[in-house]
């Protein structure tokens, strides 16, 4: 049994310099880490129309967008699976079996499901299909014999949920799921970062996103239009550095060779805090920095976009064979749960023999 | 679009006359009438596991249980289609997308589930999947474009669920779904028939059903021991008729021929029901005479139980045959859906073009 890594991601917009730093950053280390046997990375397309039911063309056209992001990043499908989940429908299968494993109670105590509720004004409305994802969620990661699933803090209990279900799975039908462990990002700067305007969340409807596939002079405009710390007015005052979007980008993003070509000046990004902290550093330096960092960050992976854009049949192509090969590992996967449950009557010989001898008598 | 009746049963046991009753008779009627273009009787394994995951083996073998009943009763594989659920896999896909359209609160909100929560002794620990069956039921009706189900008046928040399914989908991702119609039960004979005990529902643990496959001796034991009017001591005293399980029985079972051939002192069973009623007429001679009436209807029904049982592995043959059958008629109506929720990316050529050609700009 090898080391299988599940991860993806929802296709309801283009990726951002959240999802990288939060997840796609890593993603493409542990691809190229040579340490995994598997990788499976799914366009959670039906997981998306849980909440977008009656938007289907938003998720539908960008299973693209994100698909090309992915491979603007580094990912390779030489290396890692890239399918589309609804293109597997053992998914669905067993998902409604694992169903029968969990209490709608339980479902009602998942904390993420419950901020996520909160978060989309479902309350009174919450489709069934959202309420139930975490299930869903479990079927998708057995589905491949996950034994690793990199994620953020905020998706413990939903790891939490699948662990459950395959305990409860093995223990009542026997052993055919692998247990999967959660594998948190490795420190701070690897979480959730803020919008541009210092909100808590990155979302297309605030606007305040800074894409990976954005031209300079947007990144440039969005940079400088930053929150920072709104007491910081003459250049002279004192900083704040917590809250402070521009350092928090800083801190996810810089790396001490950026300092040697864009701002010999400081050694390193402590330097800079400790000068902004005092006082006398303006903010329009540090953003132009933060523009620099970044513009050299997204820079390649703009350009393996447009290159990539230029054949986009070929996306779908990569996209087909990816979802090909997860659906055969899913299927088989479904194959023993079936045996497990023994619910694989046809090919179930003992069970016609013995019901005919019981009859024969 | 012709007339097509999906109709079946959970396998948890044998059939009983409650079944007979209740919808085997008329169903082999509906069968044999000539006005349904299509006829499919589901083995809702997969429901009945909903209820039962930790008991799969009951399911498991009353698959076979059900089958001979079925065939037994005069159900015609040459007239309608037999299959068994969980040998569907669209079924479960159908039921992922519509559980998109449902909210939770409508779920808890349904009388069936509800009184269903509570035979049960579930409140608290509901299995998501019985909860969601309802989602389930959908599926299996419009999977195969069901324009008619046949049910009884306890099961019409259930079609009405499937109803309000298909008008949401229709509505939000176009005319894919058809909508069924409820067939109720021609008159009160048809409805649930109680326990030889007098207790409302017949359950193989309280040990009150009369099988369709009972010897005769059994019968007519069961039938002896039946619940009549408690208060109806003396042959002389008046008795009652309601709540009179053997006149709730002849009710259901018995025709006029039968008094000829049987107690041709009464013409029928008013007349009958009238000297009970009066007093002077004792219990025995009434459980007789529908001792006579049961035996003369199960007979045939055991005795070609009785050769069916001689070659179980055709029953299998049969029910894999069926649920081919049923697969692909399955499968088009999920092509259908998916088409209309445009989730069929691969065979989607504009979706790929216009991508193609607003990149190429």
């Amino acid at each position: 049994m090898g080391k299988i890594i599940l991860t993806g991601d929802r296709p309801t917009g283009k990726l951002h310099v959240g999802h990288y730093v939060g997840s796609l950053r890593r993603r493409v280390e542990l691809q190229n880490s040579g340490e995994f046997d598997k990788i499976y990375i799914m366009i959670a397309d039906a997981q998306a129309l849980t909440d977008n039911a009656d938007n289907p063309e938003k998720v539908r056209q960008n299973i693209l967008e994100v698909a090309l992001d992915y491979l603007s990043c580094g990912l390779d499908p030489e290396k890692s699976t890239i399918f589309i989940q609804s293109q597997i429908p053992e998914l669905c299968e067993l998902s409604f079996y694992y169903m029968n494993l969990v209490t709608v109670s339980r479902l009602q105590r998942n904390p993420t499901v419950k901020s996520e509720i909160q978060m989309r004004n479902f309350e009174a409305s919450i489709p069934v299909g959202f309420f139930t994802y975490p299930i869903s969620q479990a079927a998708d990661i057995t589905a491949f014999k996950a034994t690793t699933v990199p994620v953020g803090e905020d998706q413990m209990p939903m790891i939490e949920q699948t662990q459950e279900i395959v305990h409860k799975f093995n223990t009542v039908y026997g052993e055919a799921l692998v247990q999967p462990k959660i594998m948190l990002p490795e420190n701070d700067s690897c979480r959730r970062l803020p919008g541009i305007d210092g909100k808590a969340k990155m979302s297309k409807s605030l606007g305040n996103c800074i894409y990976l596939s954005e031209e300079p002079d947007e990144i440039k405009k969005k940079v400088m239009s930053m929150y920072t710390d709104p007491d910081h007015i003459k250049i002279t005052d004192p900083g704040k550095i917590e809250g402070n979007t521009v350092f928090t980008y800083l801190d996810a993003f810089c790396q001490p060779e950026h300092f040697e070509r864009y701002l010999p000046d400081y050694a390193n990004l402590d330097e800079l805090k400790a000068h902004y902290q005092r006082g006398g550093l303006g903010d329009v330096k540090v953003k132009k920095f933060l523009n620099n960092v970044l513009q050299e960050t997204l820079e390649p992976i703009r350009n393996r976009r447009k290159e990539l854009e230029k054949d986009i049949p070929a996306i779908y192509e990569m996209l087909k064979k990816g979802s090909e090969e997860a659906e055969k590992v899913a299927a088989q996967t479904l194959a023993d749960v079936k045996a497990a449950m023994k619910i694989n009557y046809f090919d179930d010989l003992d069970l016609i023999r013995s019901q005919a001898e019981r009859y024969g008598k």
